[in-house]
């Protein structure tokens, strides 16, 4: 067994793309182990609160940014003498700013992306769309970092476990140093297409997660959906060329969990409102952030249809977002479709997984 | 795909032997679906409450208890015209209680057993305890029932999915039937060995997450503690010879979720208080009811030595209830225990849960 360093040795200069929650409790990880940190945002007025107060308050309400986060509104200030940058943007901005990173840069980069979403449509993983946009020569290595990890717990130095996964593993433990710290525990695992997937979906799950809180029906009904959730990820997963076991570990099961059962997490509150009869232009409103799962059950909508397989819980929620369908009927049919005997549905699982190995 | 009837047609008395929330719990699914239940228990307060005020106010405050309830303290009378016996005691108070019960019946009779734990030193599991109790002439079929399923929520008709698992399928299918109903799924799994160990094994889980919680570690370490937990089981589990894919389902992660996440857990309230500082002893007295997961533990390090398996989360809980490690310092090496490739530890289980098939 490998000795884990506790904290990086080797000093760098990181861009942080996106100082939304994640992407700014990330930039504080890494100002812990004593990078330099550039944080590039949209708004003159974050980037003044973030270098004259060392605040982000709308996003991480309490937390003292230290001096070695510098925020940037130019994305070129921004880019500025680093070659590895954190891509925290909404899925839905990923094209976008990789092609406006893409004209800035000069020399092969690695992009360390840590957002949770599949492309409708095209059915690109994050990787994909980034592989898409930047020139070849542009492109040192893709890196996904995912895991059970609400920001606002990061940002609290409480004990956090992420996995790092890429093409490029050599990369990915580049990546692996620079995070590791004695609060943020960073493991590598080997399945770039299992942990882009386990994060991506577990937003559906969460969504429907809050929809049977929202009515409700308690933590019995909420373990069960949790339960079938991760059989459904693990079906279309494995069928898409993911290994199982990846949804036996953090960025599967683990994010499962925290996203469907944290106060923290924004998808969940979203199906909560949902579950209590609002519709979903009222949900979107209200929030004020970006609810990945809502365009990520279009994707799976689509990729249930490609891959042949059968995902009940996505098509339920799909229902419940695009067809008008009531909550209380989507969840109360879900509840109800269970085959007789368990094992008849965790065993056409596992022969998938079987033919796989 | 058999229809699932949603209300069981033919009406039987049955007795539950225990009036606790769990028992009391399952009496009113029972009374729900038409049968005579006789709910057995100690104290004639207890008794008299039940027959005259309709109430079990210790166990399931505000819940009004139907006249097909009707309460008994003298197991010979409980035990009158029945052929399916529920045991709702704790695992310490099986082998007395089925003791008893064989000195009254004359007739082949089916105990569902509804208790989660294994006795140490002898390693037994509740079933094997039963078949050792009960001599081979009265004993029709052990049939198990678990799954996520707190009493409190079953009794407020919140949906509920469970498991049955027996040697003899038959008879499982029958209980099955009594249960059923339009709240309370219940689902058959042939697998009773690694039914009874995923519901034994998550108390410790439980304890371990309530540690955490105590120490004010959050969500995102909590999820990671279920993580390896579910990893540990699994382990342990397929060595003893349970079908690996049991731990997927209800009897496995959903009960393990439910207890680790929910408000209602007796052995989460436990772990919670000793993360806070207290000791077991002071965490017993306070809790008045019985706390499966330490006597579990027990019997866990046991299992761990016997199968030769390694479990890190067992061995911290067992640690801090027995040999005075301090919860901060146990929980605190678990978190920086994980091999740096997270596959590595999950690669061990599959390949051993490959031999197993």
């Amino acid at each position: 067994m490998k000795r884990v360093k506790n904290v990086a040795e080797h000093k760098e200069k990181i861009a942080v793309i996106g100082a939304g929650s994640w992407g700014t409790a990330l930039a504080l990880v890494l100002a812990d182990n004593g990078h330099q940190v550039n944080l590039w945002m949209r708004t003159e007025e974050q980037k003044n609160e973030i270098n004259e107060r060392r605040t982000n308050h709308k996003y991480l309400p309490g937390i003292s940014l230290p001096e070695n986060i510098s925020a940037f509104t130019s994305l070129k200030e921004a880019l500025e003498g680093t070659d590895t940058e954190i891509i925290a943007v909404p899925t839905k901005a990923i094209r976008e700013t990789m092609k406006k990173i893409s004209g800035i840069i000069n020399n092969p980069t690695t992009f360390v992306h840590v957002s949770k979403g599949i492309e409708p449509d095209s059915l690109k993983r994050i990787s994909e769309m980034i592989e898409e946009e930047v020139p070849a020569e542009l492109l040192k290595a893709v890196v996904v970092l995912s895991g059970p990890s609400h920001a606002e717990e990061v940002s609290l130095r409480h004990p956090t476990t992420v996995t790092v996964s890429s093409k490029n593993m050599e990369e990915a433990e580049k990546v692996q140093d620079l995070f590791m710290n004695q609060h943020f525990r960073v493991y590598t695992n080997p399945d770039l297409l299992g942990v882009e997937i386990g994060g991506a979906l577990k937003n559906i799950i969460a969504l429907a997660a809050g929809i049977s809180d929202g009515l409700g029906y308690g933590d019995n009904a909420k373990a069960a959906l949790i339960t079938r959730g991760l059989a459904e990820i693990s079906r279309l997963g494995t069928k898409m060329g993911a290994n199982p076991l990846t949804f036996s570990g953090l960025a599967g099961i683990g994010d499962l969990i925290v996203t469907c059962t944290s106060v923290h997490s924004r998808n969940w509150k979203a199906g909560n409102m949902l579950g209590k009869g609002h519709n979903l232009d009222e949900v979107l409103e209200s929030m004020g952030m970006v609810v990945e799962g809502v365009r990520t059950a279009k994707a799976a909508h689509q990729l249930a249809k490609k891959y042949d397989t059968n995902l009940p819980i996505t098509e339920a929620l799909y229902n419940v977002l695009f067809n008008s369908v009531e909550a209380k009927a989507a969840v109360d049919q879900l509840m109800q479709r269970l085959k007789k005997n368990e094992m008849e549905d965790l065993v056409d699982i596992l022969s998938e997984q079987m033919e796989q190995k």
